[in-house]
């Protein structure tokens, strides 16, 4: 059977403590989740968030391949027409065709928050969704707190669904709003909604505030439901959404519904580290599947069993997802998944043994000095070249200076000098900015454009400071991630320090000398 | 009906990547979990590891109101006799009681692994079952690999229960080794083996690599099973073991099994605190009924609605777990939340309307400069007191200067200059620090020492650094999050800048600010 997914790290996913998204990350965001395949994309709320607004309403929609954006909204105001509502018009005005309308399907919730009653309740729910059908929106009804709400009055809770429905939703999603429900609550009350809507979709939205969102859903699918909510990595309000990566590989792989595109499986593991990174997290070791750890053996009868018969302590083959065997007391780890990375690096190259094993423990010593290659295309392949010994200089460094000052003791708060060398032809600059990165950036600009013009046409995108050992407080490591366009490619490098100016030198060096290469060759 | 728990963090929970214990660190945790009440304590597998010999064997057993310390070990060799196998010995030897014996249930593994026939396992589990039951010991049967044997050949499978429950071992514990099963899966299986087995006791040991060990325990409980095993907090090799915290209070809360005393629940929250520092790892904020962010709430309508109604949207009362309620301060705060927590800080100050309405006019000036006071507590505090004209500093900054150099000018990369001034006294001081941040901090201690001793005792625990608009690139701002303490008190603070040195300063002053005024009051 065919079961679609509705994606919200964007929306739901943003109520978790810490996370929130730039522009650009959200557009990153759902290009990964178009590559999945994943059907819907709630991408913000409107009417209650202007940066939602601008995303949905004031610029056009990213292109996707697969995915459908949808806007998330609430019903209408209890005294207001909806013509007349602004929060609805907003939602109308937004360029998704796929609206998620939230309702309050439990007579307590009437009472205690909203105060409205049941009937002015199943007016706004069948007001809402029809004016936004009429024009011209497929509406997917939220049933807030449905579960709870079925156990107090199921009468009352199945006429909200009965007015969506009427209405014009096209699905009707099941909350499990608090997180509170049991796996074989779940299943009893979808069988029975599903079995009083036969011919409509019935949706699930599990919150994990009882360790049970995942179990949860599989139970609604189970028990009918085609329709599922999530958050890639769980994230989500107090104790977070149901884990979609989880969820899905689970229907997919052991319990034979179809999800995603079957190839789409394997890259589940780099999204879920594509996902981390944006989200400027660490990606947990253990989350099922996709962690680092998911499938790493310590133990050495454990270590030992898998040498001999895979699956003897694996319940799936870790490639499959895209995720690899790791023995954390082993030199064997990953060695062929890097030698056929290496060996992309530099096609022309053959690879002997001796030098993928100089590349490994190169890579070990990078690894314990905190670098991490993942996402760090460039510098990886600068890594590579510079650890075969084919990696030829584009400028030397022969010192720099950054000064910052409060109060700013020039324009800018930040001055940096800068001299390098070209061929044994050396120039100084100096360059104004406002932190003393900017300044040190624009100072090498400055410094390079007159040796390579071809300089003067890179921008940088993007860039990012994580702080590894941060218990280290402001002795702790830095590592520091750029990315960088020159109008048609873009390309991301890394440094590592417990300097942050350091770690930003390294990442920008990287950056100029990874387009300064391809310039050569080209 | 009364679930027994066998808690193996010092067993299982040590083949997670990265946890080792101490001595002291076992004693510490098996206080911890006494104190629950949890029945059964797995403290070490004492023939395969010489410090888990030393704790079990050499030294008495710690003392304990409730628990019972269990030793773990497998069965023996396949050529060997009972009384002369070593590791069986070792197992008599042991000052536990309990001892946990691991055998094979699965005909696959037998073949692919351990290369015994099957007659020669069923020999091997009765002979050492019987021995250490004839030595006096009480014996749990773990049946590894026991849901993926019984789906190959269930007939064998049980053969393996039958065989050990002959031998004399009081608990039959079926285990999920792989953590591949599904929830019917084990509530079928489990239902099974009870209905072969109605005297013996089942146990369920269930690990979480499809994300569904908590539900999968729940499960085998419903089905029969009067013994759980787990970890407290999920740790174990891969993506861990059941969390125990999670399937205890969910099986005692929601499902009404008597699992601890009841006025053990209480201490769960600090429980969890206690064992993740001991482990010296920080707990995961989501995870359910004991994380901070368990029944934290971001999204105004949320926060408004629980303080209408607090179950609105939370599932149990956060004091039942000894966990508290947290309203996040955001972008999507409600006007509610805000008030509640604004009062908070200056108790002796009756806010009215306008003050309110003052201070969320400034609340969202701060956030548009890129401020999040959610986690910086004391910088929320000096906030408030400055928009209420209620702040005092305790010193002013006439300038700093820090110097970044490459190649490192001095012993250190950078340098930094500070003066301050306290009362009209001006007080200069210089440091230099493997970093920017690191020389500055050094150098604001420096100057304020002489003012305020208190600073001497101050250390910082966390320093950590936000990339807001990140696609600025090094143009962009920075938010710096420090936390610090005094030995007794942590307090976290914000600084939102373009500059990452000024940045950081922001939030340095105002840990040095709060902990100052602090002191004043005090």
């Amino acid at each position: 059977m065919r079961i679609d997914v509705l994606e919200t790290t964007l929306r739901d996913g943003v109520q978790a403590e810490g996370i929130n998204y730039s522009n650009e990350d959200k557009l990153a965001l759902i290009g990964l989740f178009d590559n999945l395949g994943l059907q819907f994309i709630e991408a913000g709320n409107p009417a209650a968030n202007p940066k939602d607004k601008q995303f949905l309403c004031d610029n056009p929609l990213p292109e996707t391949a697969v995915s459908n954006i949808v806007a998330f909204g609430a019903t209408r105001r209890k005294n207001s027409l909806s013509d007349e509502d602004l929060s609805l018009k907003t939602l109308v005005q937004s360029n998704a065709k796929y609206i998620s309308i939230v309702g309050k399907s439990s007579v307590l919730h009437l009472e205690k928050v909203l105060d409205v009653t049941e009937a002015d309740n199943i007016t706004m729910i069948y007001d809402t969704i029809r004016y936004l059908s009429d024009n011209g929106k497929q509406v997917f009804f939220d049933a807030e707190h449905f579960f709870d709400g079925y156990k107090l009055n199921p009468d009352y809770a199945i006429s909200t669904l009965r007015t969506a429905r009427d209405a014009g939703a096209t699905v009707l999603v099941l909350c499990d709003t608090n997180g509170a429900s049991m796996p074989e609550e779940i299943y009893d009350i979808v069988k029975k909604v599903k079995h009083t809507f036969k011919k409509t979709k019935i949706g699930i939205h599990c919150h994990n505030d009882s360790g049970l969102a995942v179990a949860n859903t599989l139970a609604a699918v189970d028990a009918g439901a085609e329709h599922i909510q999530g958050t890639f990595l769980g994230f989500g309000e107090r104790c977070g959404n149901c884990n979609l990566s989880t969820a899905i590989l689970n229907l997919q792989l052991k319990k034979g519904y179809e999800v995603v595109p079957s190839e789409a499986v394997k890259r589940f593991t780099v999204t879920a580290r594509h996902v981390a990174e944006i989200t400027n997290i660490s990606l947990p070791k253990n989350v099922p599947y996709v962690g680092r750890s998911a499938f790493s053996h310590k133990a050495g009868m454990h270590g030992d069993g898998v040498i001999k018969f895979s699956p003897a302590f694996e319940h799936i083959d870790p490639s499959d997802v895209g995720n690899e065997r790791r023995f954390l007391l082993s030199e064997v780890a990953g060695r062929a998944v890097f030698a056929k990375k290496a060996a992309a690096v530099c096609p022309d190259v053959e690879l002997t043994t001796e030098d993928i094993s100089t590349l490994l423990a190169s890579l070990k010593v990078a690894e314990m000095q905190g670098y991490q290659f993942e996402g760090a295309d460039a510098s990886f392949r600068i890594f590579i070249l510079k650890a075969l010994g084919l990696f030829k200089k584009s400028f030397d460094l022969v010192k720099f200076n950054v000064i910052s000052n409060l109060p700013a003791a020039e324009e800018e708060s930040a001055v940096a000098d800068i001299e390098i060398k070209v061929n044994d032809v050396s120039r100084e600059a100096r360059a104004e900015g406002n932190g003393p990165v900017n300044a040190l950036d624009t100072a090498l600009r400055n410094a390079l454009s007159g040796f390579y013009p071809v300089i003067d046409g890179i921008t940088l995108l993007d860039y990012k400071v994580r702080v590894l050992n941060s218990e280290a407080a402001t002795k702790a490591k830095v590592r520091v991630l750029i990315t960088s366009s020159d109008g048609h490619n873009t390309w991301t490098t890394v440094g590592v320090s417990t300097d942050i100016i350091e770690a930003s030198w390294l990442a920008l060096c990287d950056s100029v000398e990874f387009i300064l290469a391809k310039r050569n060759i080209g």
